[in-house]
């Protein structure tokens, strides 16, 4: 079998996870969770099927210092830099080059930086189920069974197999929907989450780019003779930022035919925002979820991340209370997922 | 005229306003209404009548340090310290000897030094009127006619005078009502708040404490001839440390006779807990207190106090948020006069 390398993708913006999250230090590299970052929990979760040799982080030029701090372990030559950001096609598109160069067999598996896995054994399980899938396929997407009619989500159409249920056919990818749309999508049993996780030939995923997003291919073909070649940055950066600004999602994955579905055996969250902490952390009594030193009086269904100091709430309710750098957030917990608005409002100088 | 002293007694706890207020700094302390703290306001508003070298500081041995800091313009021997707290009534009867001792004629001006006035210039005539009233009573208290049927406050039953609308009768002092007691005395128009400001001829106030509180006039009378000698501070500590605790009111104002209430001509509030802040600042248009750097975002009645970093809202409402050492308090306003149970429940090291 080829060689598996893995591509995780820590890009992304600080705004959803304010004040802890910043533009400098955006959530795949905050300890969300726990004492580790995402992006570090991420690299933990699939050592037993990737050596870290093999695992590439794909990363913004202004995280590459902060990224080397928290993995030390990974060859320096595992970060790919991005010049700017250009989505995640751009991004794979990229990766898919640096992993040709290794080894023109590889399979890329790319993982999202910054989700939530309950459980470790059970992902190492199903992405083995996405290996054996693999074979004959464009390539296998991780689909989630809704738990809930959530419309923050893309979602993927599969038809349930008469035999093998590990690996679906691929109906279409659609879009986020609406409350109602969300709720038929849920009732039915076909629709999945869009994971974000994929898994590839690369070479399959490079010939997906020539079909789909022939400028992209274009792009990338100009790249390839630069990687690894200091002398040529400029150039590099020149063509780099002439990709379009697209997502895989869009780009490839809506357009490409004979793709497989491997349905997950875990709890997963994109944690996209800090109400999202309630489904990754174990509440106590009363319903609240803490991280850092703190105290609640008479306090319910708060979600608190204390990050210096301690934080105390008395007779409050459905509350995000986040302190961190000086800067304190309290959020009514329904606004969370709207938290941009707020560091719209703070300004530059304060997000 | 005899000449006016004025003592000002900053002592107190810090719990009420945590985390901003510690034992270590306690509320007549902070900065808590503006730039400077409510002792250094007090001082400040004093001034039309009492020169400084006339302001007599009462403090805690603890709190020496920063009264000094805060108040430079005072001379040294002018701050009266207490070994240990022993309550408002050994507080003032140790202030009564020091102002013997500089002028047996003296008129004490007994003032809190954490309290909130909005009217400077209707203070200081409210002030002289009690000046022209002392004499011929044995003391004057300046009551608050209510505006709100408050169960935190004494009351004082006062007379309505026939003629001299300036000086009542006092009838008597009476404790912390009940909700409905609360709003028959608000109803009255006699009953007015204790501001816990005073006035006597000092020689008069030792004369209550002589009738009154004969025990602590017993001690008082040993401590006299101790004062000013270094030499004897050790039976100073143990003579004052064997006073009863006791309050001024309990201890003479609600058994004395002969006294006279001025009713104040100005806004007057005791700034007891957070949610009294409401009462002493400008809201914004969404009915938002806020002091220091501050976001608020659909939000709605909230008291933000921001010390060192910025606070952000979102979404919420009648909340008390303040961030001060690295804590943050988040408080439903409702339970704000309530704060010392979630300091008990923070235990010694954090309050």
């Amino acid at each position: 079998m080829p060689a598996l390398y893995a591509v995780i993708m820590a890009g992304g913006r600080g705004e959803r996870f304010w004040p802890l999250s910043t533009r400098k230090l955006p959530k795949p590299f905050i300890p969300l969770l726990g004492s580790s970052s995402l992006l570090q929990d991420t690299i933990a979760r699939i050592q037993p099927i990737v050596p870290l040799e093999r695992v590439l982080i794909s990363i913004g030029a202004e995280h590459f210092e902060i990224a080397r701090q928290q993995l030390p372990q990974i060859p320096a030559e595992n970060f790919i830099v991005e010049p700017v950001g250009r989505d995640t096609a751009a991004c794979l598109g990229f990766c898919a080059l640096h992993i040709e160069q290794r080894d023109s067999e590889g399979i890329m598996l790319a993982l999202p930086a910054d989700h939530f896995v309950s459980d470790e054994p059970a992902y190492i399980s199903t992405l083995r189920k996405g290996l054996e899938n693999l074979e004959g396929s464009t390539g296998v997407v991780f689909g989630v069974l809704p738990t809930r009619a959530e419309t923050g989500y893309g979602y993927i159409l599969a038809e349930k197999p008469a035999i093998n249920a590990d690996a679906w056919p691929v109906v279409r990818f659609v879009e986020k929907p609406d409350a109602s749309t969300a709720r038929q999508y849920l009732a039915s049993g076909n629709y999945f989450w869009n994971s974000g996780m994929f898994l590839w030939s690369n070479r399959t995923l490079l010939g997906l780019f020539q079909k789909h997003m022939p400028e992209t291919y274009t792009g990338l073909c100009k790249l390839r003779p630069l990687l690894g070649n200091s002398s040529s940055a400029a150039e590099l950066i020149r063509i780099f930022s002439a990709l379009p600004r697209m997502s895989i999602d869009f780009g490839i994955m809506e357009k490409a035919s004979g793709l497989r579905l491997v349905p997950v055996q875990f709890v997963w969250d994109d944690i996209g925002n800090w109400a999202s902490l309630e489904r990754a952390l174990l509440s106590d009594a009363h319903g609240n979820i803490a991280q850092g030193p703190h105290v609640a009086l008479e306090s319910r269904g708060c979600i608190i991340y204390a990050k210096d100091g301690t934080v105390a709430t008395f007779g409050v309710s459905d509350l995000v209370i986040v302190q961190a750098y000086g800067k304190v957030l309290v959020c009514s917990k329904d606004k969370a997922a709207d938290l941009k608005r707020l560091v719209t409002a703070l300004g530059p100088q304060e997000a």
